[in-house]
């Protein structure tokens, strides 16, 4: 235990002026608030606020960017207590579980996956030494001792973690009976929800069909027509803002829109729930929905997300027996300019619509997006996302969207995690980067120092908390 | 008024070793004069000579760059000023008008235009301090005194610039009145126009079947044939060429070339000039017609300019109502290795062709340009290029071309404004970004510090008097 | 000959800590032995042992990068002496050559080949003064002496060298006579071949029928059945696998694979076979052939590599006058994802397979090689290639790839070279561009010295040996 596993300079630029400028700017904002507006935590946990299970089971099996990364070096994933759904064995001493992700942590070297946990191990656990196999079982003892104490609660980890919104992810179906829970109890944590209606949106999803018919169940809409199907989406809608929602997302294979008429829309809608719709017919709905949020945005005020562009369980095998997000979601090359034109068409000029767009295809970044994000009002930049949320790939899309879209059109950070602790490592890695891009401008003179402070804030909590609407 | 608006330092390396070298290199080239060979200035202002209107005239209202940003942040066009041509009232009081754009002027932080502007504040109009709410007022009263001076008339300013040669942008259809003008003047500033034959080559802009006609009237010659037709080109180049031109431009969808037969050609143009062709026909007359323009310049010695990959005019309302060139052309993937290929098995090892290839997706630089240009020697590089044509842009266009296609098959480098004020602006930040790619070379032993000079005056002057013919 | 032609820190980045951290990285493994998997040296050099020609056609008729350069500005290919296949007379004064050669060297400013001969020049040959119109006569006197002496065989340079082992590149129908000269010689020297099937794999390669027969012959196998076929490479790599192969080479126009059943397959060849097959059926059996060869690969453990993406012979005059391989190759986009998913759905998920993917767009690096590579255990992610072969290229390739596989889904270097004398320079500019690479995660504190320290003997040497069993 001979040196922290954190240097305070962390990420700051090498040369030395530069890297003063960064630290300047990052001290100034290093306590800001953590504004998550979209992610993937558990609401359970918040409700419930247990405490967290043992350390292969919160850190290590729900983690796919860690699993696919041993599993690509050969390491089975039975043999890291990954959940099977075909009935297959795997591991459930978590000890040796843990043993085998330290014996591998070595190949994180280098990426955003060995910042996040050294962050945790350091600044959450307290953890000086790094993590290998020799120290793979003092560090699952300490962990574990960690977690039996109130202080690792959820909500006190939330507190802790200086959070001001957590947003988790629910589709229409779900009751929110925990984000009620939370909003009901005398915590004043603020866990809310986007609404995610892939399940009743995309005819490819497992289920869609009955996903209709519970739907139809949740809302008391008649969602066998068009109009009581619409009908339905604004009665979860208000359901979930009722319970503190800002947000849509919206995870679709390509950014494709459509903006057809009533009756081709109806048309379109019954061929899609008689099962009888061709590929392209339920692109093509997919393509509509996307419209018909962004109308009903308009009406209700919720911020839309677009997340398109992932080739979703590329690999069949391990679908089959473990299921989805399992490591193997696959960007693939997206195309928005052209694909986005018709809901532009419609809605883009409006001041009303707030539509985020993110991409898995950094070529879209200075080709597409920001030019569209420069010049429609409805268009804002999310941040660098999944495969590009590195301190290398935010760095790319600060470089690549800044000279045109400026900072105004980019939205602050999403952490978009499962993984709970994470979440202050991951805001602190891009108030990191961004302070140091910030600083590589003021040091190259293309900002002055007071600018940079004011677009450090910004960057950090307001343009997040603005555009939200948090 | 504290701290002039530009350190001379801006835009060199933060290292200071570096810093040091860019310095040395700026110092020898900073004082050359101006090549513009590709722009889209008003030879008027030249030929007439006549002040320039106000600030929000000159600098805002004609500039898609800024008013795109700030109707991007829900300011209305109409309130900026922007003509309409639907009959809409929009904002004349050109104060307001630079009051708001003052307001939002925050938002061009970290992009070009902002250097740009900060330059010609600093540098044309002599002023310290920040354009922002406070200032507006006397920003738009000093400014506008200075634009009733004698010393900032068109001419004046042309010199004062230190311009050697000034390229505007004319159709086949323009009579190059302010040309001549010009040129019979006793003035011996240098403004010649580059040939650019959209309007009358493709079958999709606005007018094109009147266009055809317009070009019969103005070169006598009968473009309802397809060898009348190219009889008219010839004669309109010789035209431009008369009065000093040495280019064509060609603003393409794409790079797409075609080498049809005589036959195949004369029925295409029939079929195009009957109004029957379709998309495709259309498609493939535009690139048949790049490669008449190829065996044109073989003879004639005019250099070819392709700016393609530009979706122009992408909201249709900003369209109807604002018309072209109002920040909504946006990049499209372009594919060059096989749209140019039927040119090239024609023409693309004459050393008598010189085509110049820009691009909107940067993925092509290493891709397919750098080897193409580093490969025929028809082919060169133009610069980075429009949204592209920022620090960081420049930087990307040096790093990914110049392993493969070195510095000598680049052509130096293009202002492309409408906006005179600024092309002293972009020219300088061109010269600072080259001094310090090279500045790195140098700094990291990759170019002897005497290399370095002589590129820098090559980058900066030669290859484009050269290139050009100029 | 006042400077040395290289500086010690070429390449080292310029921030003064970081550089040297770089330096400290470089000096450990500066003087690891070269392991050479991937290139195209003529076995036939070392198996003789003969000294190599004049400077010339040493170093300039052989390398594209230098006669494709020379041609993009003007210098016929005749003149650079590069051998016709259609009888026009070419330059035989390999003192000519030389001097236009030295006459242009400046076109490579800024390229890596300028390194790389820089490096030999200084390295190899002794020589401190830049080549250039001047110094051309003396430097060819120079090396012409040189390469008459002992020192300066074949074999003494692979030894001076210090390389462990090169792999040359050779097709099925290869008796790999000069190899097995090689290997039955009292040299110690390790030299095998990659087994590269393209001319009996591809149908669209010239002589594809006749080669089918040769590899009867061969093998004697008889090819005109498919299970014949197949058996006809199994021979043949057996074959090679005795004279040390470890790997296979596939050098595709696409990443397209295929596995289709017995019956099709057999349909699918018979068709092949009979020259009757349409485009889609050409490419469809180079598909079906990657997945067999990887079939293979897991009965007999070569390691697969698959080069793709290469438009070949762009120039249709260069290739009808002087053939293959003249500096026209040029890249496309290519998809990975699609292409490879019916191989990877077969045999992604074996560890007995090793599949190397390469690149010549560079887009699919963080949006599809890296994620796939950091996901499959079959997949590894091959160096930065050809275009990318340059300092700037090398360092995109870490900045895109390492934060989604890491460093360990890398394999190491490939030199790729025809120019043996390029071989140590090529390797120095790797471990160079690498440790600076390694250097600034150690200086922004994202790695820690002794990993650094660990990695880059992985990344020089470790990896590329193990990865290609070697």
């Amino acid at each position: 235990m001979t040196k922290p596993l954190l240097n305070p300079d962390i990420l700051f630029p090498a040369d030395p002026g530069t890297r003063k400028i960064a630290r300047e700017l990052y001290q100034q904002i290093k306590g800001l608030p953590l504004i998550s507006p979209h992610g993937h935590t558990d609401p359970a946990w918040f409700a419930k606020n247990e405490p967290f299970p043992d350390p292969a089971q919160l850190l290590v099996v729900p983690d796919h960017y860690i699993f696919r990364m041993l599993y690509s070096q050969g390491v089975a994933l039975e043999d890291l207590g990954v959940p099977s759904i075909d009935g297959s064995a795997v591991e459930t001493d978590s000890e040796k579980i843990w043993q085998i992700f330290a014996d591998h942590y070595y190949l994180f070297y280098g990426t955003p996956t060995r910042l996040w946990l050294d962050h945790s191990f350091s600044n959450l656990f307290g953890i000086d030494e790094p993590l290998n196999s020799d120290t793979a079982a003092s560090y699952y003892q300490h962990i574990s001792q960690c977690l039996a104490r109130d202080d690792f609660l959820p909500r006190a980890l939330y507190e802790r973690f200086n959070l001001e919104v957590l947003a988790t992810t629910q589709t229409p179906l779900d009751d929110l009976a925990d984000h009620k829970t939370i909003a009901q109890s005398d915590w004043k944590g603020r866990v809310i929800s986007a609404y995610r209606p892939d399940c009743v949106v995309d005819p490819d999803y497992e289920g869609f069909g009955e996903n209709i018919e519970k739907l139809a169940a949740i809302s008391g809409c008649d969602t066998s027509s068009w109009q009581g199907y619409l009908e339905a989406h604004r009665n979860r809608r208000a359901y979930f803002i009722a319970l503190g929602a800002t947000s849509t997302d919206h995870g679709h294979p390509s950014a494709r829109t459509a903006n057809l008429g009533a009756s081709e829309a109806t048309a379109l809608f019954d061929m899609v729930l008689s099962k009888k719709a061709s590929a392209e017919q339920r692109d093509l709905f997919r393509g509509q929905m996307l419209t018909e949020m962004a109308k009903m945005s308009i009406e209700d005020g919720l911020v839309m997300q677009l997340h398109p562009g992932s080739r979703r369980n590329h690999n069949n095998h391990i679908f089959e027996r473990f299921g989805r997000d399992k490591g193997f979601d696959i960007p693939t090359r997206t195309d928005y300019a052209g694909a986005l034109k018709p809901l532009l068409d419609a809605l883009g000029n409006s001041r009303q619509l707030t539509l985020i767009l993110f991409t898995l295809d950094e070529t879209a970044y200075s080709r597409e997006l920001a030019p569209l994000a420069g010049a429609y009002p409805a268009l804002k930049l999310g941040p660098a996302w999944w495969f590009f949320d590195s301190a290398a790939g935010m760095k790319r899309y600060r470089e690549q969207t800044t000279e045109t879209a400026g900072f105004y059109n980019s939205v602050g950070f999403n952490d978009d995690t499962r993984a709970f602790p994470s979440i202050p490592a991951r805001h602190d890695v891009a108030r990191r980067v961004d302070c140091s891009f910030l600083a590589e401008l003021v040091a190259t003179h293309q900002l002055r120092l007071e600018e940079a402070q004011k677009l450090a804030v910004e960057l950090t909590y307001s343009l997040a908390k603005k555009t939200y609407k948090l």
